[in-house]
C-alpha cells in the first residue's frame, strides 16, 4: 500500500522517492513539463522532460524522482510543500482521467453552486473544498470525544418511524412492504427514552425535513450532534454542558486546522465566557431598540432578527455566540417544560452563532401525566406516541433535557459559507439527490 | 447534577450518601423492606424501614443512607457492590413509575421476542439487556479509533438517494416532494466517490434492505461499518485490513466487558493469525466431504453452509473466524473485480464469524470503462449511475476496494445472541417499526 505522502517530503530532500497522486495541474513549456501533483495530504510541484508531456488533469501516476530544495526565491509560502519541488525521472500511470468540464488545477474553483454540485464527485476533490469535510470530521469526532469524556453513552438512533415524530406535516413518507411509515425528523424520542437506560446518552444521527421550501439554511438530510441528560437539578445544567462541548469543538478547530482557516480567511468564532444568556423577549426588544423594526409579538426571531443579535452580542459582550432563552410554550415542540414560573415560556434555548441558529435544547417533560396532557393541548393523540415514547415515562423517567448542534449548520458558520449545501458532502435538497431531480424527470418523459 | 454512582460506593464504607436511580426490586419483610437500587453504573441493596414500603419497581428515587460493608456470608459475587449495602435513613421519590407490565428485577428476563419487543422502551433497562448496547458502542467507537489510527478519514454518507444501490428490487421508496427516491442500501457508492478526495476514508452509516423475508439474523435498518482505501497493491491488503480491524475490536470486547461476557456465559470468538482464508469452492467442497450434502454448485454458503464452515474453522484451525474468497463474478455486485487468473472469480470475500457473515468485502472495478461494461452486463443502464457515481470513476479512480462490517450482526455474534433484534435497540423488520405494524393497520380500519 502507498506509506509515502506528499506532506512526508519535505522531511525527503536528496533522496530519491516514488509519489502517487492527482495530477491537479500541468504547464507545458516545451522541453520541461511542470506538473502540480496532490494527494490526500498535499500538493508538490513536479519538474519534468517531455515525456511527462501527455499527463492530463487528474489522471492518477506514480512518479519516480529527487526532492529538492527550491531557491529561496522560488518559494510557495501557500504550500506546506513549497520549499522544495521533486525532479521527475519517470512515472507510471495508474488511472487515466478523461477532460475536465472546468479547470480545477487553481487555488479556488469559481464556480456556481449549481455546478459545484453537479460535479460533486470532482469538484470535493479540490484542496479547498476537501477541506470543508476535514473539519466537519474535526467537529465530530470532537462533539463525541467530549461527550465521552463527560460520562455520555454513544447509541444508535433508528431513522425509521411509525408515527411523525413531532407532530408535523413536514415528514418523508416511506413505503414499507404494505404500510407508511416516516423518515425520522429527529432521534428526540429515542435519546429520551435511552436516559431511563443509560441516564446521559449521545448520538450522531442522520435526519430529515421535508420543508418544501429552497433557502440557503436548510438541506432536507441533515446530522444532528444529539445528547440527552437525565437527574438534572436545574436546565441551565443542559445549556452549561451545551456550552463546554460547543467551546472545546471550537477550540479543537481553531488548535487543528489553522492551514484551513487562513485558506478561508477567516478566524472561528469570538467567544466569551460564560456565553452571553438573554430571554427571546428581551432579544425583540433589543431588535426593536436597534433597528426599529418591531417583531416583539413574534415567537421567534427571523433569519433578520438572529443577524441583529449576532451584531449585538458581537457590540455588547465581544462574542459572536449568544444563548436565547425562555422559548414560548406555543412554539416549542410539545415535550418542551414550561417554566413553572412563567408556563407561558419554556425552560428551553437556542444558540446563535454568527447570526444563525446551530443549537437548539431544552428541559423536557417528564411526567407521564403531564405528557399526555401536553400531547393532547396539541392537538395530538397520545396513543400514536404510546409505543416508545410515552412508555418510558409510564415506567419512571427522571427530570432530563438535552440539545442538538447541527453538524452542517456549524460547520458552515465556523467556515463562513455562505450556503449550507457547501458544508454537506452531497447535499440533498427540495430540487437535488445528487441529480437535478426536475431533469430527472424531464429526462423520464 | 447528579455526580455519585452506585459503582462508587465500594469506595465510601462508613459514608452518608444520596443515591439516585430507580427501584429495580422490592422485597417486603413488614418492618424491613430490602430495595435493589439501579442506575447506569450498578446495583446497590438498600435496607429500610416501614417508611420505604411504599416504593414500587421503576420509582425514581433519591435515598440517603450509611455505606456498610456486609457480613462476609451476605457478599453477593455476582455484584459489583456485592460487598456493600446501604442502611437507608431517608428518601424523596423523583419520579413515580406505573405497575409493570412484568417483573424486571431479576437477573434475566424471561420473555417472548414479541413481549420483549413491545415494552423496548422498559426491557432495554435491564441490566442484561442494557449491556448489549454497552458493548455495541465499544464495537462502533474501536472501528473508528483504529481506522483513524491506520489513517482513514470519516465522512457522513447521505442516505437518501436517487437511484436504487445496486440495481437491486429490495430498496424502500421514499417520496420527496413531486419525485420518488430510494433509501440507500448502503453507503458504498460515496465511500468510493470519497476514495478519490480522502484516499482512506470510513462511514458508521444506517442502511435499508427491504427484504420481504422475517428472520432471525434481517432487520431492514442496520448499521454498516463501512471502510474504503485507495492506491492498493493487492487486494489481499483490503483483507489484512479489515482482519487487524476486527481483531481489535474483539480484543477490546474481551479487555473491557470481561462482566458481561461472563454474564452471557460466553466467551469472545476464538481466532487464529492469520485468519484462515479458502476459495467459496474449496468451502462446498469441503461441506460435500463432511456432510455428503452436495451444494458445491451454489454461487454462495447457505446458513448450514456457513454453520458447517464454522465447525470446520474450528476443528482444523482453532478459529472461529475465517475468510471465505472469491465469489463467482455472477454473485457479486456489478463493480466487484473480477480475478483476472480467472474472470469466472472476483476478488471479493466474506468473514464468517461463528457461523454467520460479519463482513463483506473486495477490490472495485476502479476504471470507468471497464466498469461501465459490467454494468450493462448486469443489464443496468449506465446514465442511471453518471452522476454521483460514474463521475468520480470518469476523472480518475486508484486501484481500491473495501469492506462493511455488519454492526449488529458483530454485536449478536460475540454475544451469542439468538436473534439479530435483541443486537439493535429498536430493530425494525418487516413486522414491526416499534409498534407492530399489522396491528396498527388493524386499528386504522
Amino acid at each position: 500500500m502507498k506509506n509515502l505522502f506528499i506532506s512526508d517530503l519535505v522531511n525527503k530532500v536528496g533522496q530519491e522517492v516514488i509519489i502517487k497522486g492527482w495530477v491537479q495541474r500541468k504547464r507545458d513549456h516545451k522541453k520541461i513539463v511542470f506538473l502540480d501533483i496532490r494527494d490526500r495530504s498535499g500538493i508538490v510541484q513536479v519538474i519534468g522532460d517531455e515525456k511527462f508531456k501527455d499527463l492530463n488533469s487528474e489522471d492518477i501516476v506514480a512518479i519516480k524522482g529527487l526532492v529538492k530544495q527550491r531557491p529561496k526565491k522560488l518559494i510557495n509560502p501557500k504550500l506546506l510543500t513549497g520549499s522544495i519541488e521533486i525532479e521527475g525521472k519517470e512515472f507510471s500511470l495508474i488511472t487515466k482521467a478523461q477532460d475536465l468540464p472546468f479547470d480545477i488545477g487553481k487555488d479556488s474553483i469559481n464556480l456556481t453552486l449549481p455546478t459545484l454540485l453537479d460535479y460533486r464527485s470532482l469538484t470535493l476533490r479540490h484542496p479547498k473544498i476537501r477541506a470543508i469535510f476535514q473539519v466537519q470530521e474535526t467537529i465530530t469526532q470532537t462533539f463525541r470525544q467530549i461527550m465521552k469524556e463527560l460520562g455520555f453513552v454513544e447509541f444508535q438512533a433508528p431513522t425509521l418511524v411509525a408515527t411523525a415524530t413531532e407532530g408535523g406535516a413536514e415528514v418523508f413518507p416511506v413505503k414499507y412492504f404494505d404500510s407508511t411509515i416516516y423518515l425520522a425528523q429527529s432521534p428526540q424520542f429515542y435519546k429520551q427514552i435511552m436516559v431511563a437506560v443509560f441516564e446521559k446518552v449521545f448520538t450522531v444521527a442522520h435526519a430529515y425535513r421535508a420543508e418544501p421550501s429552497v433557502t440557503t439554511r436548510h438541506i432536507t438530510e441533515y446530522v444532528g450532534l444529539d445528547a440527552e441528560m437525565g437527574f438534572i437539578d436545574s436546565w441551565i445544567e443542559i445549556m452549561e454542558t451545551a456550552e463546554l462541548v460547543l467551546k472545546k469543538i471550537i477550540q479543537t478547530v481553531n488548535d487543528k486546522h489553522v492551514d484551513i482557516l487562513k485558506m478561508y480567511n477567516i478566524n472561528v468564532p469570538k467567544i466569551s465566557t460564560p456565553i452571553p444568556r438573554i430571554k427571546l423577549k428581551e432579544a425583540l426588544q433589543i431588535i426593536y431598540e436597534r433597528t426599529g423594526r418591531d417583531i416583539r409579538q413574534e415567537p421567534d426571531l427571523d433569519p433578520e432578527g438572529e443577524k441583529e443579535i449576532w451584531h449585538y452580542a458581537q457590540e455588547k459582550f465581544d462574542s459572536e455566540l449568544i444563548f436565547i432563552t425562555h422559548y414560548p410554550t406555543k412554539k416549542r415542540p410539545m415535550y418542551t417544560y414550561p417554566d413553572p414560573d412563567n408556563p407561558e415560556e419554556t425552560l428551553s434555548f437556542d444558540l446563535i452563532g454568527r447570526g444563525q441558529e446551530w443549537i437548539t435544547g431544552g428541559q423536557r417533560i417528564n411526567d407521564y401525566n403531564n405528557l399526555i396532557e401536553n400531547i393532547k393541548k396539541w392537538n395530538c393523540n397520545p396513543d400514536n406516541f404510546q409505543i416508545p415514547y410515552l412508555q418510558a415515562f409510564k415506567y419512571g423517567m427522571p427530570p432530563e433535557g438535552g440539545f442538538c448542534i447541527g453538524l452542517e449548520r456549524i460547520t458552515m458558520n465556523i467556515l463562513g459559507l455562505s450556503n449550507i449545501r457547501e458544508a454537506s458532502p452531497f447535499p440533498r435538497d427540495m430540487e437535488r439527490v445528487d441529480i437535478r431531480l426536475k431533469k430527472a424527470v424531464e429526462s423520464q418523459l
